[in-house]
């Protein structure tokens, strides 16, 4: 490569890093788990690559953890433009695709080509769940706010009136990436109807 | 492994996975790049994650980049008990070591032990940049900050009064792990110092 060729891309990579800066400031709507505030989609996704790094030994034999923790670690970006959507939200949802895969676009945009498309495959595997990879990238982001919501007393179900029945939907997610976490966020679930935090 | 021993393991991966939720309220001195507010420890490790991936063409060819993000996604986790440590703060950062190899027995310690040594030697190897790995995470580290410094206006330069030549110092760092990262951080040093932002 030349140097006015690897200069060229250094400054779209960091354009791209500048823009994706804002990530911190898109809100979700749960708190940290010491329910002090709402968490924002950089450090949400921080976690979930941690989650996947030490979680590894519950996804299927053979699963690419690397691939999963890239996966985590870009799969929110697009929401600095398409905003966070409630799961539960089940309209909010499907207006969001659209706004989701030009969101896509525009950011991943700013990387050199090669280097965009990249990450768009990785955003579209994990919207897709038809990879190992993607479903056990998943079962984590759907299992960090039933944890969240266990430690604070129902949290986002007991605020937007979200019943057990609708989070086992969610969970039925987490078990086709791994049935041990499905089975285990399933046991958080009974635990917090049984304690009033969420209506069956 | 017997049920008893995964479902073992995963309480002590989840206990850990919500003590590191802390990180999120460990604050950083710099900012977010827009300037809004100080930036934390959780999103700060996400966005060097997402640096490694997309600046892997600038490391030594071989890097294992990987590794590299799994080492950005915990090298901080130490400061949810030392505290984030000012890089200036010379006094400071001595006093740190001690109390950061304790906080990674402690935190570390939470998993598994097979895991928990594991990231204890991603965190060591950090700590001692003597892989090619650990010197462009470092570089990275390093590089964040510059760059959220050189988008307000000195930030934290300003703030505390550090200089154009102590800031070379930690330039030199970025230099060790990419020759081309380092080379552009000292443009930017160089065009804070002309905007008046930076002391010489
Ligand atoms: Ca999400």
């Amino acid at each position: 490569m030349t140097t006015a060729l690897i200069h060229e891309r250094l400054q779209s990579q960091l354009a791209f890093h500048t823009e994706i800066d804002k990530l911190k400031r898109v809100i979700r709507r749960n708190s940290l788990i010491d329910g002090s505030r709402r968490e924002n989609d950089a450090e949400h996704s921080w976690h979930l690559g941690v989650m996947a790094m030490t979680l590894a030994e519950h996804a299927p034999p053979g699963t690419d953890m690397a691939r999963v923790v890239a996966m985590l670690l870009v799969h929110d970006i697009v929401e600095i433009d398409a905003g966070d959507t409630f799961i539960y939200d089940s309209v909010a949802v499907e207006g969001q695709a659209a706004l989701e895969r030009a969101a896509a676009d525009r950011i991943f945009g700013l990387l050199p080509e090669d280097q965009g498309a990249g990450l768009r495959g990785l955003w579209d595997e994990f919207e897709e769940r038809r990879t190992p990879e993607a479903r056990f990238a998943r079962a984590l982001d759907r299992l960090a706010p039933i944890i969240a919501n266990h430690h604070n007393e129902g949290g986002t179900w007991s605020l937007y009136k979200v019943t057990a029945r609708q989070v086992m939907e969610k969970v039925r997610l987490i078990e086709e990436g791994s049935p041990t976490l499905g089975e285990y966020a399933a046991g958080l679930v009974s635990a917090s109807v049984a304690r009033g935090h969420l209506a069956p």
